[in-house]
């Protein structure tokens, strides 16, 4: 059961919280556009209207609080219908596409973080997904330094923003041991710098990897 | 890989649409609160306030369609939160457990109807459901007459019920293969009689299965 093949205008944004996931893509979204491709920057879990009205229920914190494995299932239905019908339509166009997460995520949040054993979503990504960025970019932050900037946004923390620290020390060492068995793939920036200093490094990750490419 | 173990107070009710299910529930559930045991009767997907909202974006005709894997995995994230929070916790204090539908649901309708592996659905099944009913009562109808009933109950079709007449053929087959594989687990009855009549012969079978186990 291999893995499936990294696509090759497909890039992937993974990280903790706090890292400036959203000013690295629209920094990543500039650079491929000055090129004049066109580029699909979406997010996960979303990027449909379902695959949204699922993130909304994962989010809410009015119904009880999901089992591990109902998060993960929820999670890979968005995937689902997010693969089939934005990013797979987009890719085979010819476009670029740069996620805010991808399944690298339930690795991190479902495997690492709730402890869902690695293989079962290994399974679910090789039956449901069977697409990975060929580049993916880890904004890697301290868990405390990323949780403070991530503080001042939210008046409500969401459902996985209220996890304790050693949840998120999880996370990140999951994120941390999967771009060391993939560097092909994996690029880690350090998030810990100014935003500016963090969009410029990962904009020129990608440079360099696509030229290589 | 084996199949989950039955459990002895746990009844699922099966069929296609317009078998009757609503009648017979309320059939079964009296014939065993009249022995003065607790019952609780639920439903998939559903049985959780999580999962009953799974459930209304299932059958929620407002979104695009939810690809069959999306489905799938919704139907599964549905039944994960129901085992975990609603059955077990049910059986675990000694109730008698009745569900309108269960996990042979998703074989019929997702496997059967939609042509899904049935070997992916039986590992979600061992990974996140980890329990069968002791006993499953199959509401036989065929397609026509089934669909003439339901058709006079919703002036809307929900997903499901728009689907096409081949669709309910797949989904009655597969049922039926189900319950000839599983003798032991399965009754089928004939849901093409009066209501009174079905309700009658499936208490019927309830009693005789008890009585004998």
């Amino acid at each position: 059961m291999s893995a499936p093949a990294g696509h090759p205008r497909f890039v992937s944004l993974e990280g903790g919280e706090g890292a400036g996931k959203t000013t690295v893509l629209e920094a990543l979204r500039a650079a491929l556009q000055a090129d004049g491709d066109e580029v699909l920057a979406t997010r996960e879990p979303g990027g449909t209207p379902l695959a949204e009205m699922i993130r909304a229920l994962l989010l809410d914190p009015s119904h009880e609080p999901a089992l591990p494995h109902t998060e993960l299932l929820l999670m890979f239905a968005a995937r689902a219908q997010h693969v089939g019908d934005t990013l797979l339509p987009a890719l085979a166009r010819g476009a670029w596409v740069l996620s805010d997460r991808f399944t690298d995520s339930s690795y991190a949040y479902q495997g690492g973080g709730r402890g869902l054993d690695a293989g079962f979503i290994a399974e679910l990504e090789r039956r449901v997904v069977g697409v990975r960025p060929g580049l993916t970019l880890l904004l890697d932050v301290g868990v405390a330094q990323g949780r403070e900037r991530a503080s001042g946004r939210d008046l409500v923390p969401d459902r996985i923003e209220g996890e304790r620290d050693d949840f998120f020390e999880r996370v990140r060492a999951t994120y941390l041991g999967r771009a060391a068995a993939e560097p092909a793939r994996f690029r880690v920036i350090d998030a810990s710098q100014p935003a500016e200093r963090v969009a410029a490094d990962a904009v020129a990750a990608l440079q360099a990897w696509r030229d290589a490419g």
